[in-house]
């Protein structure tokens, strides 16, 4: 609300002569809707989630669903500048699809059915189905499939930035993981394999200078899978935090570069030495863990064959994987090798499967058997002799089991081998995926029957590439890599306000007009102040300006208006100084510019 | 998709030391995705409709429902810069509320039940219900009652630019009327009646100056009927167009400046002159309509009391008006009158209503009676004499009926009286209604519980007002309002693009050359220009040239290079010459800002 207006009109008929000579509205943290406390709210279990509820920010709704503060949106606002400007350079069309589409759109490319619960659905006042978008692909090809109709058309990229709801089953994390969002999603379209590959080359400069702009550090780009919106190559950016939700498979060796979601990067063990010996059933009573056997044979859990067991969430159909002992399997590897959504198994009596005492040898339990390839070239190996209470010991799979097929399906390790460099040189960290780039193929275009005719004269199906940044779980991420324990140190390219003043001892005048006349300078020379004038203790006021989070701090009070100057610091602590009143504006403003330049 | 792009990169490592010396890329009517064509679309049946179809502004997606192409965006990105510029100037906050609520929140203010199928809902993956936002009061009494408890913290006023929808049963005119919008809602709250009309008549100005700017010509205030929202003063602003579905009393009086619309327009009628008669029944057989009744008995229409038969939505309760037989019922007076929703009547025999001969007198169906006051101090009238085929002349209420209350139900009409100045001046004009501003007074903030220490101690509700701004209807709207046969004539406020180069003979070296140029010089001037390169004919690309409706056109051919020059003419046909190539860059630039200026 304005703390300063003048108005002078002159309507002289409505259509119009205004003369609108309304002064400036002074951006007064007392004006500023939204509280600020101390206490972390008991359900906060990050430091972004908390530290943005403690400085009003946002406000829960429900269940993945928040209300954005006026901070909150001026952070979400420059983010999505950024990203548009980023997007325009690289030739990108805004548009604007729906968020609530006809379920019929969704039926042309099979994932009406094909994704469950996550997508809401409801029926309009005329009885049509109808879907709340989670993303856009459908959108875009029944934006583009009637105009792009010739080779000469492509290649051509096309984005929004757009609400989404997707009914996440695991919300958390305040931002981090929502059910409702803004997203910006871009779709390109190509006529070969190889434009794609040039465009989502392109793409991942921009995307790159993207995170650069808006002050993420530590977004790496890693090899990912592609899940339900299909394709073969993807990258996710992700923001490295131990709080991160995805484990990513990264070589340190210099010079190499591999980085890839533990979900698809290859495992390569090192070998296992154990020498040949006969097959030979050990009675294991009591034994159902892994170290417990290990102890009892005198083993090392790397000449184990594992046995663990999946059900097919299509059929409930028993899937079997025998793995290295120490090894863990990765779902999403198996998932793509048994082509479809598994889920942990509930073993029945009829399966013919001895829980606790799996093994190959003489396996007759109805079920698909997966040998992941960390068992290859095992002399001996201790498994279970499908029968309670027993194991083998001196397995060898290609004597005792014979010719298998061994697959990709365990999950990399610390330490593990690099698919790269060859080098036992893989770490595992943690990451937040805020952003993600695929290669869609065709997808959505042979589903969606979208054609064009070729220089040939033939029709073909375009290609299509998908690009996607989530705004809000950007902003969080960002404030969970960048932040104290007092709050956010946003960036100056997506701090709410460039500048805070704070005036202690406002009632003083010459102190609130030193301060007031920082504030007009500042706006007028075009930079962004919040302004905190309030009557409160300094300590109250900078625990707030903390969680505000801007950079440039300018500090006027009794104290300094005596010495003649303003205080001046960095919200990231790295300078503290003061310069004399007369020119501070000049001096705060040449320092916000040398600060945006870095980004 | 880039025309020309060059890059170079040196990635030290990935964070980050990028040169980015990425050219810029062309904006060319070859690259942009949307078809022109000729033909109207035959469903489109008013003139902004079918020019955006035709433009390739937009994709129809399902009843109500368009994709935006990137013209029509980009004037949408533009509408709603001026709007946040204009609320941002009186004090506004920018938030954002989640388009998918809780329907806990709106059974906290009664509008889950009051709403009907208007409102989309759909229950979650965990069976709570959701409903889709279609305006945002509730979403903002959440937003602001925790944390504006004391006096200290009003007023205040935040705002949001966000998607909504509303399950429409009457969607038409393309854009006019839609299901999902882009919608600017304002949310005001106070602590006086006195200041919310403070604050309501900044809000008034602030919406004149938006409706200059994106330069609307004619949009007037009207006041307005609050309908679901609650509240008692409202206004609308309406754009002044026959294909409006809105009619407003306006009041040629020059000095008065009453406007209403028509829904809660006073109606003041002239007096009807009748001698006082007997009573007198009369045989009417086949004789149904007024204009038969009123031909058998020599009268005028004026002098028949005429019924109009309601049910009420609730419980079918019969509600039957009488009216001078030359006005219409108003139904939205009506509706206020009845405290709730009618319906037109299905008439059953039980009901001892006999349809078309009902009039006061002996009337014995079972059924609420309201008299519009357009009826009193007429001495002698003819009505229905509630027997078939039979009617009464010579009726005078007060003597044949007894003292009646009288109501105005009446719809204002051409020619009618001011309530404001008293002159029979009053003109019917239609009109689409563009933005609105409510004073809610408590109505929310009494049922969602919101309150706030006063100065005395005490507890209050604050007070609300609200204020709504579509998006895309306003754009709509301006191409309806602004537009030949041709195409959109764009406000240089919202035009998609500023100026539009067409090259002719493209494949002439001179002449891209000099298009090249003026394309490059401009764009490094700051101003937005859309290049047509193509080989096409010059009235092809003219044509497509008029859909675009950029203010601004250069035509850059072989005829004009020969002189030396560069063409210039307007959308709006006011200018056509030409500059030499010379500095032509420099001229245009120069009426670019010329133009702006006056928005």
């Amino acid at each position: 609300m304005p703390s300063i207006i003048l108005y002078f009109f002159i309507i002289i008929d409505y259509n119009i002569t205004i003369v609108y000579t309304g002064d400036y509205v002074q951006m007064l943290v007392r004006n500023l809707l939204g509280l600020r406390f101390k206490e972390t709210p008991k359900d906060c279990v990050i430091a972004s989630h908390a530290l943005m509820m403690k400085g009003g920010y946002m406000k829960y709704m429900c269940n993945g669903s928040y209300s954005l503060f006026m901070p909150a949106r001026r952070i979400t606002r420059k983010i999505e500048n950024i990203i548009r400007e980023e997007m325009d350079k690289i030739g990108g069309q805004e548009v604007l699809f729906p968020v609530v589409m006809p379920a019929s759109l969704w039926e042309e490319s099979g994932r009406y059915t094909s994704i469950g619960s996550e997508m809401a659905r409801f029926t309009d006042r005329n009885n049509a189905k109808m879907v709340l978008g989670m993303t856009h692909e459908e959108a875009a090809v029944h934006l583009a499939r009637d105009t792009a109709q010739s080779y000469t058309d492509y290649p051509f990229m096309i984005y929004q930035i757009q609400t989404k709801f997707r009914d996440e089953p695991r919300a958390r994390g305040g931002l981090i993981r929502v059910r409702e969002f803004t997203m910006k999603d871009a779709y390109s379209f190509h006529t070969s394999q190889e434009d794609l590959e040039r465009y989502y080359d392109i793409c991942f400069d921009a995307y790159t200078r993207i995170f650069k702009r808006v002050g993420a550090k530590n977004v790496i780009a890693v090899k990912s899978d592609s899940g339900m919106m299909g394709g073969s190559v993807s990258h996710e950016f992700m923001l490295l935090t131990d709080i991160g939700e995805d484990s990513l498979a990264i070589c340190t060796n210099e010079g190499c570069g591999y980085k890839a979601n533990v979900e698809v990067a290859e495992c390569i063990t090192g070998e296992i030495k154990t020498q040949k010996e006969n097959l030979e059933e050990v009675f294991t009573p009591h034994i159902e863990t892994i170290e417990k056997l290990v102890k009892k044979l005198g083993i090392t859990s790397g000449a184990m064959c594992k046995a663990v067991v999946y059900q097919k969430n299509e059929n409930d159909e028993y899937v079997v994987v025998f793995i290295r002992g120490d090894l863990e399997v990765n779902e999403t590897k198996l998932r793509n090798v048994v082509g479809g959504e598994v889920h942990a198994a509930y073993i029945t009596e009829e399966s013919g499967i001895v829980a606790g005492f799996i093994g190959p040898v003489n396996f007759n339990g109805k079920a698909k058997v997966v040998f992941d390839r960390s068992l290859k070239g095992i002399e001996s190996l201790a498994c279970g002799a499908n029968k309670k209470d027993y194991h083998f010991k001196g397995m060898n799979i290609k004597r005792d089991v014979g010719e298998v097929e061994y697959v990709d399906v365990a999950k990399a390790f610390d330490g593990g081998v690099c698919p790269c460099c060859g080098k036992p040189t893989i770490t595992v960290k943690r990451g937040i995926e805020v952003g993600n780039i695929f290669q869609l193929g065709t997808k959505y275009t042979k589903s969606m029957n979208m054609t064009y005719v070729d220089s040939d004269g033939t029709r073909k199906n375009p290609i299509m590439g998908c690009y996607g940044i989530g705004v809000g779980r950007l902003a969080a991420s960002i404030c969970e890599e960048q932040h104290d324990d007092y709050g956010p140190v946003w960036p100056i390219s997506i701090a709410p306000w460039q500048v805070e003043i704070c005036c202690l001892q406002s009632e003083n005048e010459t102190v609130k007009k030193v301060a007031d006349e920082l504030y007009d300078k500042l706006d007028k020379a075009g930079v962004e102040v919040l302004y905190d004038d309030r009557d409160i203790r300094a300590g109250a006021m900078f625990a707030d300006a903390d969680l505000f989070g801007i950079p440039v701090r300018a500090v006027v009070s009794l104290k300094t208006c005596d010495r003649g100057v303003v205080e001046i610091s960095l919200r990231d602590k790295s300078f503290k100084g003061e310069t004399p009143i007369d020119g501070a504006d000049k001096y705060i403003a040449d320092m916000v510019k040398e600060l945006l330049a870095k980004y």
